[in-house]
């Protein structure tokens, strides 16, 4: 199965990297951008074939290792 | 409007960083990771209310600037 995880900085948390891209944005004529945040994804592939477990095991490799669950928060999505 | 934008690596470029990952995974005792591919998830918010435009708008931001078309490819989702 396939995981898709995404990471990103919990709300309040200041995000340079976000703004940065945000002016950069602008500087190229394009308007109306509001707000960037910026994160990462991670795909991963897991020999696990029950749906259930691949994403538990996934929520725990992200409680683990992939994310800084004080600064970052992260969403796991399971696919065939 | 938001836009969600994945950017990966496209296939066949080697990814050191998801190397990493999937190895780290090992070491903490995680079974079954076959690979892992590490990207950027970038959320935009945008000032546009027409779907089919802000998506235009946002493949635009992926070619010129977000993405490096020569190694990643990118993907786009908008939502309300």
């Amino acid at each position: 199965m396939r995981a898709r995880v995404r990471i990103t900085l919990k709300d309040g948390i200041l995000d340079p990297q976000g703004k940065a891209i945000a002016q950069a944005l602008g500087r190229l004529g394009f308007e109306g951008v509001e707000a960037v945040r910026q994160g990462k994804y991670i795909e991963i592939e897991l020999a696990e074939t029950n749906h259930v477990k691949a994403r538990a095991q996934v929520e725990d490799m992200c409680a683990q290792l992939l994310a800084n669950t004080v600064m970052e928060e992260y969403s796991v999505e399971v696919d065939g």
